[in-house]
């Protein structure tokens, strides 16, 4: 039946729901034919795809902000490509695309679900992926707008190594912040963000109590937290904040592979008497901010005032095996697929 | 060394720190004589105390927003008592003052430290310790201005039958709520609620796990929660919120006596795909709400639109005592005490 017109896709489909943390057996890596687009369609080749941890909260089958993958059937997410063959105004060959259907090699897709990128000089495409797309994105809302940060706040961040952790410290350090501490799950990490990112202390959370650790880098309080992990993390800010502290609730990848309840935090009753503000978000919410992100944050960038960094995995083959390493740390910044 | 010129005080001490729920011998009753009032001072015959749960942080030895009670002192808080001796202008014998010098039956205060009231007829001085005090603008403020309620939403309130909670569910439905669902701890509390108070349903917490009471009450979900309770009823607010919903964490009564810290909540990583924010408060950050709220609450009460009970223990010496059944939900409204 494969002819000439025809392109091959590999794709990874979710085969078992995981129990706990994904093993090689929940995914499988299937062939797809693609034909040609149709009326308002691109054919696309991916260059980079993204994996993010929110994508584990789709491999259950519980109703959330995202529904869940559907089991045998080709995941989706971040993708950055080149349009192949254009049937739709607008985008034409060598085109490259934005667009929600990753986790595979090759995408049919309407036109009008991939957006138009014109690369800045000396970037890769996938910085599209990561610092000037939905982690930057994320990053900048948090802290300036769910966390409310002002100059003089003293900033915490977990998970501070990764893709939206190593760019909400170094935008905090950029607007004037009182003092920036990241914790991140190695030794290498933790100085990487002290050395490079120009965190004014960090540590790893391996080390000890996250609440001992904390309260020795932040001897004097924290006003904000922009937390990735929840659980014992999240107990250790609400023991450090000082009044009026304001957590943004991004991400709790402790949890994420959890299959039990979280024990954690267990001391929530002190933000009544601090008179905290803990406030979750998804970025999809903050799409205001998109060209003012765009602007400030390319600037940065150009500047060279901010860095970014990339864990790059090759092929579509290990794409399962980068989602469970950026589950486990192995990351530091950004993690992507590359094709 | 008495004279006439003396005026003997009957006091509650705090004799020893709490260990989990306090109990009598945690109390002292003495007495103490009191001079003639100095320049500036006024001599005041208290005629109703209050007890309030946040006393219980007080007695224990750790830094909050409110110093801990010192050991073998006369413990404070809010009091209604009328001027006997005055040396100071604008006040003067006969006249109704609210103070903070409570636990005790007689009180020799700054001027400056008593507020005079002028009483609204047909209501009891003690009004000025609930309804139309701190539990009052406590419930006020943190309904309309902490959790941002806005017409229409269903709102769920813990201890509901108490002093706080019984006017923060009738707040709601005055002002347009879809729907009130309030819990507390006993069948006739329940009944007063929803015969009583106006309540759209209610619940007896003790009568299973308070996700089920409330997923039952709440079908639809719900958009507010005011929390006076924490632990596993701020578990099932978080369960049953809808998405944006927001929470005003106000109190934490069933970890008041605690001695472990509390397990719940197990869930709070659903604030992130649910976008909810939670802010703790205390009401004297709301100061700037107290004429619009003595003008509006004062309103209802008036036209009888606004409902409120008070539980009244007689004499000091049973002060101790009404705080331990405040603690233990012993209550309909506000307690205090009338000597």
């Amino acid at each position: 039946m494969t002819s000439s017109n025809e392109t091959v896709s590999r794709e990874i489909q979710l085969a078992a729901r995981p129990q706990g943390a994904p093993k090689d057996s929940d995914f499988t890596l299937v062939e797809r034919q693609l034909g040609q687009p149709g009326e308002g369609e691109v054919l696309v080749r991916n260059l980079f795809l993204t994996v993010d941890p929110y994508m584990r909260g789709r491999m259950n089958d519980v109703k959330s902000y995202t529904p869940p993958f559907a089991l045998n059937e080709t995941m989706t997410g971040g993708a950055v490509g080149e349009v192949i063959t254009s049937n739709a105004d607008g985008l034409k060959a060598g085109d490259l695309v934005l667009h929600d259907a990753g986790w595979r090699t090759h995408a049919l897709i309407p036109a009008k679900t991939a957006r138009k990128v014109d690369l800045l000089p000396s970037i890769s495409p996938s910085a599209y992926l990561g610092i000037l797309g939905m982690p930057g994105l994320t990053a900048y809302a948090g802290l300036l707008e769910v966390a409310a940060f002002k100059e003089g706040d003293v900033v915490f961040v977990s998970g501070a190594a990764g893709a939206v952790g190593s760019v909400v410290g170094q935008i905090a350090r950029l607007k004037g912040a009182g003092r920036v501490i990241g914790s991140a799950g190695s030794a290498d990490k933790v100085a990487h963000l002290t050395e490079k990112l120009g965190f004014d202390t960090a540590f790893n959370y391996k080390d000890g109590p996250v609440s001992t650790l904390l309260k020795e880098a932040a001897p004097d309080g924290i006003d904000v937290y922009f937390d990735n992990v929840g659980g014992d993390h999240l107990e250790a800010a609400l023991f450090a904040f000082n009044p009026f502290g304001r957590a943004a609730l991004c991400g709790a990848i402790s949890q994420y592979n959890a299959t039990e309840p979280a024990s954690a935090p267990r001391n929530l009753a002190l933000a009544i008497g601090k008179q905290l503000t803990l406030k979750g978000f998804i970025v999809s919410s903050y799409s205001h901010l998109s060209a003012q992100f765009a602007k400030e944050v390319g600037g940065w960038i150009a500047s060279g005032e901010l860095h970014y960094d990339e864990t790059v995995v090759e092929g579509i083959e290990n794409m399962p095996g980068a989602f469970m390493g950026l589950l486990d740390g192995k990351n530091t910044g950004k993690m992507v697929v590359k094709l």
